[in-house]
């Protein structure tokens, strides 16, 4: 049985998974998309009654109905490295690869079908407060007016990317941190693109909470008094292993559950009295970072998901 | 209670619903994601321990809780239409529409989580095979060699396109009919992009199976005995209502639940003996064609499972 990782070739974080496979015995295949057909190449055939596929990777062959698991990590888009890309080769390869791995009894890290709404923030919210986490009020709006009257009500509010930073254009990456507005800005832009605009949580501290099947590694970072997104600048502090409240991991559970995901990324803001503020829950985060300052083991968590010989997954039971 | 239509403006098939649904004196809200922000406006609030959202059209708005059902007819891209187009604003939009929707209690026909998946080739044929369909011999593949291997065993084949033709270049649109090919053909360029060979099905007719809900209308055109794909060219025959032999109608009930789709058209190509073989199943087919010739009324069925207040589906359950 196999471990077939989908991600680009520089990804520091799939590499100590990699490296955690190999010291357990573990048969893993690693795969860019962007790289097929031309370093990798694939066939699926449908005969006698069945879907049998074949999958290679610089001569490396492995068969689909031998596939313990698939980690969704980093893909590129299928055939972006091909020498005649097109959206149409993109959308052919696409139906290739993924036609053939979601007829195979694989369990997924995450299933795409999940990792699709998973992303959604206003449905994360929604789910969020069913779980029981605490949710700060949040409006996502093209209506200035109302983007106004939820900062007067809530004095300080920030405003965030739902879907990322922006990518792909020419020149260098945005950077788009999460800031801190008063009901004195100028909202007459929100018409032309819609504005997340969050409660600020007085904060003194970031807590990255990241969910493995069933194991739960939570880290720490004080936060200066005036520090709003933790993501960008350095303060001097590390992650650090906290404890996970039994509250806090009971609403986990039930979160992944009703999510269906393998493996979530919690950031919450922990408050002047302590409590845990639901901000988001990235299915694909990263964890690379926490792990080496923290020292918690999510790797060799990744890693034994990826290679135990589990019931299979509730969602590839579907088909 | 509302019916949401997402799709563009020039629909005709939208428009036979629509007058359906106006005859039935259901409350109708149509909008093409390509026009948000813009022509449409949207919030969504997480307060209250709860989501509530709101869309207008136009200056006509409705309460996101008070929709019965979404039709995914064929929406545009997310801000398509805005002063400002850019892959960030489209993100950013659909995060802020779909994450609204998928926090809604409406049916969804059909659920994006559904016919993502249901777009896929490969597993629809392992899906139509569990199904208990006649599924032709099918090869996907980069392999130049196994292409030439699968044409000899079978000597008559056809070659199609996975994803539809190509869309969206410079230039008018690209036709890509199936096409007949032997074992003679050059199967080189494969290694360049995927291509999907299917054993030819020597047929006596077409025949165009929609499923709306429980309800199955059946339509079939005779074919000429040296045509391939049906829907180019005209040959003089139309579409007429035939009746879905018992098992096929099992079939379906059983690839739409395992699909989880509330709409599916499939097409078969029937044979010299009348044996029903598994062509495809497009969970966003066409049907205005159909029901124009055939005058099966589908239009008044989709009407019907939009506008009825039924059991809320199973996959909006979930969340």
């Amino acid at each position: 049985m196999t471990v077939l990782i989908l991600t680009s070739d520089e990804d520091v974080t799939a590499d100590m998974v990699v490296a955690q496979l190999h010291t357990a015995g573990a048969s893993v295949l690693r795969l860019d998309p962007a790289d097929l057909p031309g370093k990798a190449a694939l066939s699926v055939e449908y005969r006698d009654g069945d879907v049998h596929g074949h999958l290679s990777v610089h001569g490396r062959t492995v068969c689909v109905g031998a596939l313990r698991s698939v980690w969704m990590r980093r893909p590129g888009e299928p055939a972006a490295h091909a020498a005649h890309a097109s959206p149409w080769l993109t959308a052919e390869t696409r139906q290739a690869l993924f036609g053939m791995l979601h007829s195979s009894p694989a369990r997924w890290m995450n299933h795409p079908r999940s990792a699709e709404q998973a992303r959604l923030k206003p449905w994360q919210l929604r789910v969020a407060h069913h779980s029981g986490f605490a949710v700060p009020p949040t409006v996502f709006t093209t209506a200035p007016r109302l983007a106004r009257e939820f900062a007067e009500e809530h004095r300080k509010v920030v405003v965030k990317a739902a879907s990322g930073p922006p990518r792909g254009g020419p020149g260098p990456a945005l950077v788009l941190p999460t800031t801190l507005i008063g009901p004195d800005a100028d909202f007459t832009a929100v018409a032309a693109g819609p504005a997340l605009l969050q409660r600020y949580i007085p904060k003194r501290a970031d807590i990255r909470l990241t969910c493995v099947g069933t194991e739960l590694f939570a880290a720490r970072k004080t936060a200066e008094p005036d520090q709003i997104d933790g993501r960008y600048g350095d303060t001097g502090h590390l992650w650090e292993p906290v404890a996970v409240p039994e509250r806090i991991g009971a609403s986990v559970r039930e979160y992944v559950a009703r999510a269906q995901l393998a493996y979530a990324a919690f950031d919450f803001a922990e408050d002047l009295d302590g409590v845990w503020w639901f901000l988001e829950c990235n299915q694909g985060g990263q964890f690379g970072f926490v792990e080496l300052e923290s020292g918690l083991p999510i790797s060799a968590a990744v890693a034994r998901w990826l290679a135990e010989d589990a019931t299979r997954g509730t969602v590839a039971a579907v088909e």
